[in-house]
């Protein structure tokens, strides 16, 4: 199966190495060339953790045309601030139907994204999907190198007909595949994004140790007190209330949490600090994101 | 003279010394006795920095009678949140007229503080007026210890009606009358409070620091980065715009900055980083404040 992978940063690397050791043509594609000029001229991931070994896969460039010549599937790793430069590049770039996935799409991307895309390209419908969060919990540690903490079980993913996410699971490189879950609507990968809670408020709140130069924090274990968890549930509990009043109710942070690393804890707090994955992720050094 | 100050905070404890050091009857009150009783037992406060000495003063007492039996002055000098309650507690207890001085008003906390003490006290009129800014830089160390950074010059002082404030300050002790300046009304010290610029956005944003528990940090010096001033510089020209619109054009922060610690710097970031008295304080160790 040829897949291309787009974005090179923690989970790009990641999903190109896992998918390639699983046996699929990978194709790397990064926007930045001098980002990946080491992988175009040797295109060999080095993971270790959860995932171990010197990977090599099919080619790194950054090329959109040669990135796009002939995939099975687009998947897409990039923040979600790129979800639109992407669509209108691949829609202006792409010769052929496929899968395009957002791995996350955070919230309603993929509607973003398809709005995009049909703006640019009429001639070829592309089958656009979203995940409710990347798979992989991980940190890019150089430019070919990659730490794989920890992988997520059922995450879910849907399309904006749900009747067809058990078949877009399908299409999936087997090695990725058990991972999904379909949802029952985008509503539950949408506003089921715990990103919203657990990345934007504890990093404002986090805004002048991130930029100190001398201490290092973990991003969520030192990060997420018990105060700043204490507005996260509040936090939280707005966005489970919008998701019961459209009707497709998603798991508290805490619940998905415990589902998806299955540890326990009586509060968000305990669930943050009782997660061995969380410990080991360094916070971003920058608010740049 | 005799002058009652109330609060045994970082600068209580600083204008308590300062004033028996200048040879006035200074009263001490604190609502908590737990945190005067060694003051209680032994009137003496231990300075250091750029004031100094071992310095006794006439008396500590957690009973408010006492400490408001016949004050020529009442210097208040809590945070801004505890006004309303003294208000009342003031209100209630005290038996003459006086002068009443908010040490720092914040914003409004004159007004704040007049409305409710006539709704208590229509017998004993008070002169209440308001600075912008306490007089000191400095940091309770202990029970009965301050360290005093610095003394700033120039602090605006205002009542309601602004042609009263050269005689309000001719009314204060010798010792501390020379820090204070005559305001053009209360919106300069209401509206020109930089505590709300340099206090509350920081704190919020140094919040997971600030819980953290073996991470010490500077509050001005480390917890105010580069993007964290800029945020401020952005936050200090709505409130400058706001005091145009009244007609009181105040400072912005950074020319606050500039005269009353007498330093340079082009941006509000370099001010921080180039006044001394800042490196000194720590922060704080909790988010109740």
């Amino acid at each position: 199966m040829k897949v291309t992978v787009i974005g090179a940063g923690n989970s790009g690397l990641a999903m190109a190495a896992h998918i390639s050791q699983g046996g699929h043509q990978v194709t790397l594609w990064n926007r930045t060339r001098s980002s990946i000029t080491k992988l175009i001229d040797q295109p060999v991931i080095h993971c270790d953790g959860a995932i171990g070994g010197h990977i090599p896969f099919h080619r790194a460039t950054a090329d959109i045309q040669i990135a796009l010549e002939n995939p099975d599937l687009v998947l897409i790793t990039t923040p979600a601030y790129a979800h639109k430069d992407l669509a209108e590049l691949i829609a202006k770039n792409i010769k052929k139907e496929t899968l395009i996935l957002l791995n996350p799409g955070r919230t309603f991307g993929a509607l973003e994204f398809r709005m995009i895309y049909e703006r640019y390209n009429q001639k070829y419908a592309q089958v656009i999907a979203e995940a409710q969060t990347i798979i992989y919990t991980c940190r890019r540690t150089g430019a070919d190198t990659v730490h794989v903490v920890a992988l997520k079980s059922g995450v879910l993913l849907s399309t904006f007909n749900a009747s067809e996410n058990p078949g877009i699971i399908a299409r999936l490189p087997d090695c990725i595949r058990g991972f999904f879950i379909p949802a029952g609507s985008m509503i539950e990968t949408s506003i089921g994004n715990v990103g919203m809670i657990l990345h934007c408020a504890p990093l404002l709140l986090n805004a002048g140790w991130t930029e100190n130069e001398t201490n290092i924090y973990k991003y969520y274990y030192d990060g997420i007190t018990p105060t700043i968890s204490a507005l996260l549930e509040k936090l939280d509990h707005e966005r489970i209330s919008v998701s019961r009043i459209l009707n497709h109710p998603v798991e508290t942070t805490r619940e998905w949490l415990k589902r998806t690393y299955q540890i326990g804890g009586d509060t968000l707090y305990e669930c943050l600090q009782n997660n061995e994955a969380y410990k080991k992720i360094d916070a971003p050094k920058t608010m740049q994101h």
